[in-house]
């Protein structure tokens, strides 16, 4: 079969032939329907995150598929059901994070992460994957079902940020997505259609025209450009946040989003950046937290609640944005479209074969 | 009656003369009995923090309180009942804050501070206050009543931490107190007698032999001297902290915690610190943050609710950890006493009467 991998050394993906995979007791057999592109792809092809598997000169790509049940191979699972697979799975040993089904809370070291770090990803025309580890979707997000697990992401990062709110009558009205790539545009569609905010915000620096603030502006968010306002002078500029959500990954948005928040505020910090020192008013940054009673919380992947979740989640965003932000599906004969980053490119994916309703 | 009070233009305690004064509806008379000092006073008093009520030129101090109500004025309170006040009141008009019953999130504005900020406080013979802000105290802790605030603002900070860890299951085995004040001590105590840590340590920066060292290894936890561990090694020196409960107002602090917690902590801010800028690898601070799903809360002042658990919190922490920890309780002919701030002192109480049980 054909898969989609990036050799040592190299930083492009190139097509492999791989022989199908065969599950083992309590995995299913998938046929790979699409798989999502993403900013970590490229991070992964450049380099700067993730790794290789043991013994492997190159890794398959692809964190974010859908795909259907080819071989139940005994599981519960019947062929032909959509599903969409989570993205960690235990090193060998397994371990307390996986017992418990929180993998997303496992500390470095305790987890593999397909098509990213440890383990081969799901950008191939089959995978294989433990039955618990594959979430199943109704058939008609099938064509959509990549977006599962970015959504789950979201789903988590807010479950944790409304968690830290729960101590207290917190009645949020305003939010703020930073950035405009395609985890912020869903997430501002959620805000917007399932979160229930008032009042919402996304930052980005691009100038009109332009399709992410088309999108923003279609949903009926505020487009903040933070080269003219920069997140710790938005409180002033258009109003203290109750809820900011980091998508950058820029450093200093991290400690910007202390002043950006509204008294009794949260931010969800999901970037990872690499090192960078610099400056901070780390005294005022401190009081602002204390006598304000803010908080931020970090997160990082996500476990089955949250791919359940964003499965109700993804029912519920308009088709107008969802076909807006996905500005092409590209057959492996046309890879590199697929992988393209530039201004007009908001999400794409790879179709490894179409759906086909029974 | 008499009181102390800190005049405009000064910067230590006073007695002054001042008429008892007359409960208003729905406000009880209290006759005081002690009131405790710490930190905040002394910033009160060298006027870094808080404010004068309007068109007075003298604030009286003191908001750790406890009293005997001597005239109930109608309200559900009776004559003898031993009372710790909270501290917050709602300023002209009031607001939803204080409606629900939440005074401590309140932003700025929104809220007087009795003995800090536009209010007088309770270090006089007697005070009034609204019966709904009076928590009522078995009589047996008259004598400790004083430490009743200082615990519920580590109730408060408490639950807003655990808040933060609840969308998962969390397992914390480990604390760290940054500060070896009378606050830092009394969480401390609570993290070994109340909440059930089994490994805690408390950082300070003092050479043995020193009474605040001799407590926190009394009460089984590891004394760490900030000026041989760094707060940003002490996980690579003892361990990652499951909570860090940060009360030193040092603002360097507050970033290095990131590093100090282990994977899934969450670390509580408590710290008023005035401007600072300093350099902070904010990069990898913010990586640290997400990907190991870290969390940091600021939390400020507390409520009725938080003043009724640190009631029980009291009564179940050791006498002779609180032996140790009140240094001194001084009357009105002694306070420089109660305001002295040297290494020998921990916790002091002015006392206006003792408490006789009827």
């Amino acid at each position: 079969m054909k898969a989609v991998a990036v050799r040592k050394g190299e930083t492009n993906p190139t097509i492999v032939e791989k022989p199908r995979p065969d599950p083992d007791a309590g995995e299913a057999l998938v046929r790979t329907l699409r798989v999502g592109v993403d900013g970590t792809d490229h991070e992964v092809l450049s380099g700067a995150h993730g790794g290789f598997p043991d013994g492997e000169d190159h890794l398959v790509l692809g964190h974010e598929a859908v795909g259907v049940v080819a071989d139940p191979n005994g599981t519960d699972l019947t062929e032909g059901e959509v599903v969409v697979p989570t993205v960690r799975r235990a090193p060998d040993g397994g371990n307390e994070y996986f017992e418990r089904g929180e993998p997303d809370m496992a500390p470095e070291g305790e987890y593999h992460e397909r098509g990213i770090v440890g383990a081969h990803g799901f950008m191939a025309e089959y995978f294989t994957s433990p039955a618990e580890s594959l979430v199943s979707i109704p058939p008609e997000l099938a064509d959509l079902g990549f977006l599962v697990e970015p959504v789950s992401i979201t789903e988590k990062a807010l479950e944790h940020a409304y968690a830290a709110r729960s101590a207290f009558d917190w009645q949020p009205e305003s939010a703020m997505v930073l950035g405009n790539g395609s985890l912020g545009l869903l997430t501002l569609a959620m805000f917007e259609h399932t979160e229930g905010f008032d009042r919402t915000y996304c930052l980005g620096r691009r100038d009109r025209p332009d399709p992410t603030i088309d999108i923003i502006e279609d949903l009926g968010a505020t487009y903040v450009d933070s080269r003219r306002t920069p997140v710790d002078e938005v409180a002033d500029a258009h109003e203290g946040m109750d809820l900011v959500y980091e998508a950058t990954g820029y450093a200093k948005h991290a400690y910007q989003t202390i002043d950006a928040l509204a008294p009794n505020g949260v931010g969800a910090l999901l970037g990872v950046p690499e090192s960078w020192e610099f400056e901070i008013d780390g005294g005022k940054l401190h009081n602002e937290f204390v006598l304000h009673n803010k908080a931020l919380v970090g997160s990082v992947n996500s476990h089955v609640g949250h791919f359940e979740s964003a499965v109700e989640t993804l029912a519920a965003l308009p088709d107008p944005f969802l076909d807006d932000l996905v500005t092409g599906v590209y057959g492996l004969d046309d890879l590199d479209r697929a992988f393209d980053d530039d201004d007009t490119t908001i999400k794409t994916a790879v179709e490894l074969a179409a759906y086909e309703k029974r």
